[in-house]
This record gives structure tokens, sequence and C-alpha cells, in this order.
């Protein structure tokens, strides 16, 4: 299986190769990058020295490519995957994005988000959040990876809405990133004696995560959610941890929300419970495609609080994303992300 | 004027000497440590090396100490100050106590939340979060300094409930901590190579700051408030930032908010509102008495989100000690506190 | 083929768990510890979860733990592996002991740096610096693992002195590591908010891999050095930067240095050349058993400066133990070590 | 008395914020930027709102500036301060140069390793090392102010050179800094996840600190001395630890070397002497002017092994800087600089 990753000098790019390189059945075709085209991969990141020497190719010739892949990772910024996508429509490959192009069911959020006109909205597409939306992931051409924060927060809230043990407007995500998540390029605000001994907040109200969260928590609710979504940032390279709030309906038990985890997660290989009480922490979960999750119930106030926990750029980016093309591909979900967390 | 420490060995009292070496009123009397009794306080902190070299005392002769002092601060966990304060009480001294001791109006809920009966239940003492018990504090023979997550918690959400913009009913805390905030003792939770990258949560629905906030906020409103407040820990090692929640009355306008915040701090001296839109960050209040304010309003869900920044072990401890002792001698609320934030 | 771990609570013990995951001819039998006998590794290491929940057994029972074993890991301080392997001398497993029991080919060195009698001096053994020793690693029925800052000094200085480049009393290391080196128990000096923003020497003039360093080179030069070594820590958890001078001699050309080291680390799998003018950086062998290795001469004062890094639990530890494993049971050295570095 | 900082945009002119906020002779005249020309100082560094909310000037205006300060700072890369200064000759004002221009004595040495034709080299100045200059800087026009490494480096070996007990042809130093010492602009390098959890080296033999170190120590031993310098970078924010090798001389007694440092050093102020086996940590001098001095002997190989520990911002730029104005105007050198390191 020949795989390609179009813009492999970002974070998420090179996190694919890491992966990849311990999955048996993918092989690396092309890597691309623009700005440093014609330089060898190793060039860029000196760790890959004597384990990824490919040179860089452009996407200018993004058809050849296409034909040459089985597979198609795409990790660029907004805008550009559907150009691609659209652009290679009459190859028989199977392509993951991990931007924002096709994670929305309703192009219009994706516009209104955005700020783009989506030049490809009847693609043949999944949600690629791989526990909720397997069987669409299977089979769909196009498949959106699912985003950081969003799996994070996803994973934690999905139980209680669909089993609808909390009122609906009572949602409230508040969530923590690594620094890796905002990409290579240093900005002051990334630039270490800055950020260093730091915490801080930002795009609150307005993250461009909330209407994905929202998405899919309507799905699962079989009725309309709106969020609170609120990030930071700690000085930590990788890891989501997201806090999750929701208050619990009159009429529910406390046991039933243990049951309603249980019921959707016993047997997911990547969901690790750790139950009512338990505590997530990004190190437990560090390098690999796990997200724990772990809850409390307060009897005072009849708000729950749900722990989520995972690395960013494996279950937040590159692993979701090689997890998707295992389903796709009719593969162990697990080939390739059998890993250990790396601790300490 | 001369000034003893109590417990000087732990890093409130650290930082009780950094910050007094600064302030031209007060003298060190005593300095005490039961565990380093006799030993230079330079041999535990170094860095204090030919500028503290005081001999650590021990509390047995606290009458002493307290008869040679002006006022005592005492940094020990919760339960001692009680009994030093019951001892002390003929002595015509002022204490300031860094624990838990005297925080509550209500002692019952101190003995519920610390599972300990009050031995000095009577006492003259005030709530010590200088800008909101002021005139309590100039008087009160004894000052139960505030902690630091209700010192930012409380701070950020008072002015939206003394002026009733928010449901009571809708208020949550999300707090973010630096380690330095659980002490000097080693434990593996705080092992470098444990929590070096790593972010979690701990104390969800349970943790001893959550009365302290639900008394002050409810002295603002006027009516019982109960509130959620989850605290986590990042790797750094000073540093609170609060993330608040509430959802806006309906008949409540956003400018109303705005105005809230400027009627209650604008002749603050250590309070910086960062207006609708800012950002507090640790960073920018690292080393000094600020707390940093700014919030954001979501038309979406109709609630706003505060955030509020201090270092906890100034404005969290030590820093606002000195200034509840500058209120309550009569000096300069600045006195030993005109410092700038310690940055990068 | 069956390998049991020693000692398996502390951070070598852990990082052979990890990596043995992904080892396609090794199984876990048995997993000790003392202090945590009965419990699940999974409770001490909650990133195992789901992946390693063996039960912790007890060293009481180790001559079963070593029938049943082909392989025993010993993971404890200096002074036990030579009691447990005399104990198995009947057994026909082969030993890697991680600690220094079994580094020394002269015993009397191990005892005056070590002040304690050995008790098993005519073992059957090899110094377990893979890439220098692989025959006798190959043959020997006890492995004594090289330490971390010794591995990363002697492969460092290692071909200078064999091709006789430099001055033999000239060779001088200064390296710094992760606190990750200093094992799992939390103590004051590695307590978060003490080493965090902290750089700091120890162990100057004095510290016990000083004489294992010079033994590796003796051999190397067939006569006698001694070393100056400095070790200090910076806070990152794992990482070993080595930086090692000496004085080149009048008779040789720059242009040996480079030869040299290509003579001797060309066909090595896990050692990168930086080449001249090369910096190895510690992140970019993290995680993996790699040693990454650049040097600079310098024209004014004719030394040379060599610097090599490796992952101290990996190439430092747990990756060597396992490059010796597979040595010592001829299997290609790669085996469960053919990793990319963890990166960002 | 009116103080301008010329480059207050970067971490030496921050820095000098900090401090002078608390020294009580000096004034801010103007504060200049030509990026930033026009905006609040505030603006650019958050966590000085409301303490200095100085709009930025440009160096246009450069002779009115001079004109109405008594001391400028000036806080450039180097090649600028000495046309400001040229610019600047006839008025009366004394200049503190915080870069290289005015380091050296020997205008050619400047020329050969900064690459720049010198435009004011018959200038009356004195090279700014506070200790081993005094006399000079107090009454020179311009002061070159020692660099960060250098002043680390010169303070830990000058005791040796200068009573001759060590071999001049054997000091070597190798020092680790913090990222600020970089500056603020942001580079990949200093990309907070790429170099979180990472150690390295850079500028081996031909970093720019080398010849400034050589002037100083042949300055006290009499005779012309080459060193080699390593400069490396650990994940910290500030401090600099140098680690200084020497040989002892056949016939020093060790004794002779702590009687060097006493002698040297007793009287100083800023100077700490941790004594024989003493370590420094930077944190133990974080934000102050300190520059902490232990040292070791080893027997073995009589080699000296000196570490000394500063504030790169503090002793190592900004503190210096105020104490060469002390100096200079004739306060006591303590003035602004009286500071308890902030710790943890």
């Amino acid at each position: 299986m020949k795989a390609s990753i179009i813009g492999a000098s970002g974070y998420a790019g090179e996190e694919l190769l890491r992966l990849l390189h311990g999955h048996p059945k993918a092989e690396i075709a092309y890597l691309t990058s623009e700005s440093r085209t014609g330089e060898q991969i190793s060039k860029l990141y000196p760790h890959l020295k004597g384990i990824y020497d490919n040179k860089l190719d452009s996407m200018e010739k993004i058809h050849d490519i296409g034909a040459a892949s089985d597979v198609l990772f795409i990790a660029l910024p907004h805008g550009h995957a559907m150009k691609i996508a659209k652009a290679l429509s009459d190859l028989p490959l199977r392509i993951i994005d991990l931007g924002a192009d096709y994670r929305f069911a309703d192009v219009s959020v994706y516009e209104e988000w955005y700020r783009v006109d989506h030049v490809d909205s009847h693609a043949d597409r999944a949600y690629g959040l791989s526990e909720l939306y397997r069987s669409q992931v299977r089979t769909a051409r196009i498949i959106g990876n699912a985003g950081c924060y969003t799996t994070a927060s996803i994973l934690a809230l999905a139980p209680l809405v669909k089993e609808h043990l909390v009122y609906m407007d009572s949602l409230l995500v508040d969530a923590v990133s690594g620094v890796s998540g905002a990409g290579r390029s240093p900005k002051e605000s990334s630039h270490f004696p800055e950020f260093y001994d730091n915490f801080t907040a930002y795009g609150a109200v307005s993250h461009r995560h909330t209407p994905e969260i929202e998405q899919a928590l309507s799905d699962q609710a079989g009725e309309t959610i709106i969020v609170n979504f609120t990030p930071h940032l700690a000085p930590i390279s990788r890891g989501i941890l997201a806090t999750c709030y929701a208050t619990i309906r009159a009429d529910a038990a406390f046991e039933e929300i243990d049951a309603a985890f249980e019921k959707m997660y016993a047997d997911e290989i990547f969901i690790r419970l750790l139950g009512r009480g338990g505590y997530p922490s990004t190190k437990y979960v560090r390098g690999t495609n796990f997200c724990d999750i772990g809850w409390h119930v307060d009897p005072r106030t009849r708000r729950v609080v749900v722990f989520s926990a995972i690395d960013n750029l494996v279950k937040g980016a590159a692993g979701q994303a090689i997890q998707n093309m295992n389903i796709a591909f009719g593969f162990d979900e697990r080939t390739g992300l059998d890993l250990v967390p790396m601790y300490p």
C-alpha cells in the first residue's frame, strides 16, 4: 500500500512519518512541502536522519502523486484539501484530510466559521472520529479527520448526551493543549522565554472547534446542541486535557452515567475508561492513540465533570488518521498504533 | 515594626522573606521551623545566603516570639494557627494566618470541610481578601488570609454577583495552578520527570477552596451561592489562572458587565482590568501582587467567561498577607509590594 | 523467549516494558518489585493500563523466576545483582544487569569506587557497551550493561584514543543529564518547583561513572587513561549530552579525526555521525537507541570538541540492554529498537 | 537623574525597566524602539501595564534624547552603539552600551571577531565588568558592559590566573545559558515544542564571547591567554552556569586556590563564594545581580573545576549595567539591586 503526505513539513506530517514507520502495510510514496521543495525531510527534521531521508516534492505534480498513491494524507491549513481532493476526483485513491475542509456535514457551518466558500461540497465524505463514525469512515472516499480538541471533547461527552442523562443546554468544555497544537512556525507567543512558566487562554467564545463539537454531540443526542468551548495553552509540547461539564437531569441516577460510558466504550481498544473518580493525565497517553476518560459527579450542584486526555498529535491528528486508514482499508485498527506511552 | 514568621521553611514563608526584604517598615524578629530548628534559613534556601542567615527557632517558645513581635505570620497547615492564636490571646500583636483556620465566618463550614474542631471560634477575625474585606482587615486582631485559588476566583466573579448580572446557580470555576501551590515536600506527583510535559486535574467536586469561594460570593450577592470548582496542575512553578463561567441574566446587557468590573475595581491598585476581550497570563503577574482580569461574552449561549491571573505565592499568599499587614497597620498598601513582574 | 525484570518499578524497568512490547521474540515472564509486591504494575504506572496489568512479584522466589526465564534484566541499585546472579549460577539463563556490579574487568576498581565487596568476582561476564564489546556480549553469561553517561562519553572519545590522535592526559568530559537519570524516588532536588528553570552541577571530580569511562577508553588506547568527568542536571526528563574535550596531537591532521569516526562507526546502525561541525541534540534521539555524534576542531587551541547525545533511558539503559539481549541471543540488533524519535 | 533606553523592546531593555523601577535615583526620560515606534511599551509587554505605559520613541531624534538624559543605556545589536555614541560626543552624558562595541581595548580584536569596522575607536571607554574594572568604570564616558557568558566565565577564573595557580594554556570554559539570552525574536530553535525537553550546544570553537574572556583573563594574568569556550542552551529562561577547567600548577597547593577566591572577592557584595565543594545553581541567583561561585579540586588529574552562576539578564546584562551606572555616578553599588532571588 502506498501512502503520500501532502504537507509533510508540519508537525502532523512529521508525526505521520513516525507512526507509519511502524506500520507493516504502508509504504511512503511521496512527501511534499511547498516551502522546502527539493530538500531532504531529514534536513528539516534532523531526528529523522537515516530513517527518512526522502526528498520533498512539490504539490505541483499532485495528479502524479495521487496516481501513485493508495491513500493521501493532507496536512495543510484549511482551504487547500478541498481543492486537491476535487482535482483528484478521477482517481481511485482514499483521502484523509487532517484539516477542517471535510469535517462538516452541513457545509454552510464550515463556510460561516472558516469564512471561505467550499468548492467540493458534494464529495463522498465521512467525519473521521473513528469510534463514532466508523461505518461511514469504512466506505467514504474522503475522510475529514476530526480535530484535536474536538476528539477529546466529543468522546468525553458523547455517552451523556446519547443517553440523555444531562440537560443539553448545560454543556461546557474547558480544554488545555500543548504548544505543538499551534504548529511549527515560530511566533512570539510560542517563543520559549515567553511561554515557559506561563499559562493562558485564547479563542474564548470563538474557537473554530466549537461547531465541530456541536455537530457530533447533536448527532449523538438527536437534537441541536450548542456549547461553550474555551481553549488554553499550557507549557507542554503534546497533549490535550478536556474538562467537560454538564448538569445531570433531575431524573437521572449517577449510576446511569457510569453505565453510559461502559456501554459506549467497553469494547473500544483506544479508549481507556478510568471510571468514576479517575483522573486522566496527558502524560499517560503521550505518543499513543489512546483517549483516557474519567468522571466525577457532584451531589451538591448535580453537575458531572468529565476529563479526557489525548495526545493532540496522535489521537488528535496523525494517529487517528492512521486509525481511519486502517478502518478504510480493512486492517486491524491497532495496526501501527500498538504503542506504549512514552513515560517519563 | 517587628514581624515573625511561624513556619518559615515552606514556600509561603520563604516568599514572605523575599517580599519583606523590600519593606521599609518591617524587620524580622523570629523565624521558626520545627523540622529544621537550629539551622540557618540559608542552609535550607541557599538563594538566601548573605541576605537572610537567621537561625530557625522552634515554636516551643511561641509566647516569647509573640511578645517580641508586632505581627505574626503563620504559614502552617490548617489546625495549627488556631491553637497558636488562642495561646497568644493575651498579647497585643496582630496575627495573619496564611492557612484556613480563620477564613470562615461560619465555623461549622470550616469544621465540615476540614474535618477538625475549631478551638478558637470566637476570635476577633477578618477574612483577608484585601479588596473586598478591607474595613474588617483594618481592625481585626486575626486575619485569615484568603486562599490562592479563592483569591483569583472570587475577584473574577464578585462584580457579576454583586450586581446580580448572572444566574446564581450557573457559577463554575475551572482553575489551574503552578506546582509551588502544593508546597515544598517532594511527592511523586511533583517529581520532575513525572510532571514535566504533563497536565492533569485533581480535587474535582471536593476541593476545600470551594466553600471559601461560596462564602465570599454569597457575601457579595446577598444570597447563598454554591459553585463547581475544578483545580488543575500545569507544569509551571508559580501562577494561577482561573477561568470562570456564569450565565448572563436575560435582562442584563453585556455593557453592564463591563461596567460592573469598572465600578468595583477602577481604583484598586493591585487589580488590572484588561477589559472585555482581554487575556490574562500567569507570567504577566509573576512575582507581584497583581490580579489581572479579562472577560468575554458569548451571544450564542449568553455565558460570560472571566479569566483572572495571580501569582499563587504572592497575591495568593505572601503578597496579600503583606497587603493585609499594610492595611492593618495603616501603611500605604503598596509598601513593599511595588514590584515589576519578572518577565521573561 | 521468556524475559523477567527484577526491579520493574523503576524507570529503567518501566522503559524495558515499553520497548519489549514491540519486540516480537520476547515475552514477559515475571516482574518484581519489593516495595510494591502484589500490586499491578499499571497501578504504579497508569500509562500502562490495558497494556501491562501484570502483578508484581517478590524477589524472594528468585530461583523460580530464573528457572522460568531465558533472560533476566536486573534494574536495581548496585550491590544486588551480584548476589542474584551468584544465586542463579546453576541456571542456564542470561543475565543483563543494568546496574554497576558487572561493569568492571578489574573488580578492585568497582570495590574502591562503590565501597562494597564484590561477591561474584569470577563470573563469566562482559561489559555491555554493545558497539565496542560486541563479541564478549555475544557469549558472556552475565552482561554488565554500560552506564548512561559512560555510553555517551565513551562512544564520543573512543575513535580518538584508539587512533592515538589526541594526548591521553588531555581528556575531559562535561555532561548533562535529564532528571529521569536519578530515578523515580522524589527528592527535594528533583521537586518540580525547585528544579524548574534551574541548571546545576553535581558529583564533580567524584562521580562513579568516571572509572567506567576510563576503563573503556584505556581498552581502546591500549594504555591507562584518566579523565575529568563533570555531570550536570538540566530541566529535561530524558537525554544526555556529553561535551568531550581533548588536545589534538601535534602530528595529527584534522582530517584524521574525521576518518577515525568514520572508520569506527560507519556500519553501526545506532550511531549517527553528524560529521565535523554537527550538533547533536537530546531531542533528536528521544525515545530511541540512537547515539548521535558531531565534532569540532579549534585551530587556535588545537582542541577537539566532540558532542554526543543519547536518551539516557534507552541507549543509556533499557535500549542498550535489549540491544545486548539481541546480540546475546543472535537476533538482529535492531529487533524491537527500530524506532523513530518522538519529536516534538 | 534621567535615564534613557535605546532599544527598550528587547529583553535587556525590558529588564532595565524592571530594575530601574526600584532605583530611587533614576527616572526614565526616553524609551526607543525602531520597530514599534509610537506604541506603548506596555502593549509589547503587557506585564508592564500600569507601571510603564510610556510611548516608544524613534532613535531619529537621538540628539534630543541624549541632551535630555544623564545616562543612556544602549541595548542594540553590535554596530549601532558606536555610531550613536560618536554622534553624541558633544554631550556630557554617560553611555552604557550593553552590546559589544566598547568591550575591547584592542579594537582590532573586535573588528576581527565581529567583522565590522569600528567607527569610534578612540572613545574614552571602560570594560564594564564592575568587580574587575571598577576604577575605569568610575571615570569613563562610555562603558562597554560585559557580556553574559563572559561575566560568569571571567569571574570564575580571574583569581586563579591572577595568582598564577594554574597553567595558562589549560583553561577551558563549558557554559550553559537560558534561552532568553538569544533575545525576543522567535526562531525555530527557540520555538517551544522544539526546545522543550531538549539540550544542545552551539557556537563551538567560534563564539564571540571567546576573545572577551581572553582579554580579561590576560589582563589579570599579565600574559596572553587563549581559551576554549563552548556554549550550550538549556530549556530554562534565565541563567548561566559556567563550568570552568584549569590544570593546577605542580607547585601550587590546593589551599592557595581557596585563598585566591577569598582574596579577590571577600568584600564584593554581589559575589557569593560557596567555597570549595560548593555548587552554584542558576535558580539561586534568579532575578538578581549575584554571581555565585564554587570550586572543586581533583587530586587525580590536578584539575580545578570552578562553577559560577549568574542571571544572564541581570548580572549578565541589565543588572551589571545599573551596577556600572551606580559606580559611574557615585551611588552605593547596591542601589536598585538589593534584591532577593525569586525562588521557587
